[in-house]
């Protein structure tokens, strides 16, 4: 590996400056990545053809100098190889024409017993063919939904303010809660894995919608589920991205994850008082300051660098860049962390 | 005023029981709300027909028993009054067909120079009817969006996931949010005064959209026109609710308000060792526990108020009722915190 930065931050070596990469880096803020998704019917086709997800996986390394790439795919993916399928709505996100309602869609929708390679092998061939082509210039990052903010669509079929059927299930039903929990995170671990052996060199458990349950809940019901992954994942290093989970940051101090992923409204430099130097903390810049002139970029990039009190440290957004930032930006953004000695 | 517990409460003065009420409390879950709903063209014409809005403002003293009533309105009659009409659409929710795009917008679309009676005297009208009728039975609440969430549908024209726009214009237009917000807090209290010299008892501001601000910004263009809004009204106790300024609240501890609004995702105990006996707090049961079973709901809401370290407490939903919880299970919330001996 050329540059093994984001790995040795992530395991806590000593690195000669901080690595950089985005979130959602792969995506709409770049023309090239609009070109590909145009010569296809949609975003799906994107997302299952695998030279196609290999080529916007390696856009941003070659265009905007990140030091890691991460495979283009979805978190859904998960849930349509259990038998529910999704479709991408222009405008409006994912949309499930079917949901759970009860233990007896289990069979149809919440399958377990298939063949990871049969129903998601696409996904592991655009990360064979990614490694190939970035020929071990950056890692290559793996991905999956954590179980509660997969569970949160099953139960939902789409995106919501509340996910208050999602929550409902969890006072009327918490015995099915739990047991469609675990489903997803069976086949979680086995979806890991397999990234992992198909050549994924560290993987991140992305819960979108870990801030809209209070604290005991989540623990119970999110975190519990996320642990259960990850303290089965020992091959590469491990991310957990929970959200809005502002007060499960301390819970995941004992989490069996090397790197935690603060979202842009959490404290570094409370949550670095929390875990020491046992984690790696990854994150946190506002998506927004994207939008501020170059030098505004710098200085507040520049101002969040200096508050990090270790070296243990993966520099990202707090979210996803949004679709509408100039690329320009975003070079300025990775050009500010680059240029920062530590 | 027969039942003035919430006022006592409010006030930090002694209290036989905890005063409980609901926000959203008027509203689509009552029968006989959706009854006077369907026999009007929409939202808008409810909200802007005293008779029946005082009608539907009353319904859940005399039907579920709250001891406060609050007056049925929208936050969104304020971006109105200031020039921008908003559409309530089914299903989606609130739509401006305008949003403000630079300063030059500001005559048509932020005015401030008008008179509150003039183009809002439905709501003090609607708050004299309810008065009048509640005969003093229950304090009547007032209230008014705060000035960053009114901004992000001024800036955004709708409800959205990140209120990205709104954010980008704290990071390109940093001035000319804060004149618009400046607008938004004037008009605002103007409005809160209205309403108070029309018969409110107690204000709330609704901050709904605080969350999607990490605590420097919030601190900044969020709590800061908040507490200028507070601090100008002297005659009533206000009460101010910032959803998810989990952060926040540490700084709203010094802020002039008698009581602090808690989302069901927010930390009693410890909230309430930050502020000891200087603030009531109001909450904060998860609207979603009232779809648990009777004896789920009355056993989750011993618990809330067996976590209580102080008096100084008015009992409340840590959000809006959702719509289709049963009233029924509403009233053994209610009958629970009434029967709770403190």
């Amino acid at each position: 590996m050329k540059n093994d930065l984001v790995l040795r931050a992530a395991r806590g070596e000593n690195i000669e400056r901080y690595p950089v990469w985005l979130m959602r880096q792969a995506g709409r803020i770049l023309p090239e990545y609009r070109a590909v998704r145009a010569s296809l019917s949609g975003f799906k086709e994107l997302v299952e053809t695998p030279e196609r997800a290999a080529e916007v996986t390696i856009q941003p390394v070659d265009l905007l100098g990140v030091d890691a790439a991460i495979i283009f795919s979805d978190i859904l993916v998960v849930p349509e190889a259990m038998g529910l399928t999704y479709e991408m709505v222009e405008k409006r996100g994912p949309f499930f024409p079917n949901t759970i309602k009860s233990e007896s869609d289990f069979e149809k929708y919440a399958q377990v017993d298939f063949d990871i390679e049969d129903r998601l092998g696409y996904v592991l061939e655009a990360i064979k063919i990614t490694n190939k082509e970035l020929d071990g210039r950056v890692p290559l990052i793996g991905f999956a939904g954590a179980p509660w903010t997969i569970f949160c669509y099953m139960i939902e079929g789409q995106g919501s303010k509340t996910f208050s059927k999602a929550r409902k299930f969890l006072y009327t039903q918490p015995e099915m809660a739990h047991d469609l929990l675990n489903r997803i995170a069976e086949v979680t671990v086995r979806y890991l894995k397999a990234q992992i052996k198909a050549g994924a060199h560290m993987v991140q458990i992305f819960d979108s919608w870990a801030g809209i349950l209070g604290n005991a809940q989540y623990r119970t019901f999110g975190l519990k589920y996320i642990e259960k992954i990850a303290e089965q994942i020992t091959e590469v290093p491990v991310t957990i991205f929970a959200k809005g989970a502002y007060a499960a940051v301390n819970d995941m101090v004992d989490s069996p994850c090397n790197t935690i992923g603060l979202d842009w409204n959490m404290d570094v430099v409370n949550i670095r008082k929390l875990v020491g130097e046992t984690k790696t903390l990854q994150g946190n810049l506002d998506p927004c300051a994207l939008y501020a002139s170059h030098s505004e970029i710098e200085r507040l990039t520049n101002n969040l660098l200096d508050s990090f009190e270790s070296k243990r440290h993966i520099v990202n957004l707090g979210h996803g860049v949004y679709p509408d930032i100039d690329p320009e930006k975003v070079k300025t953004f990775i050009k500010t962390v680059k240029n920062y000695e530590i």
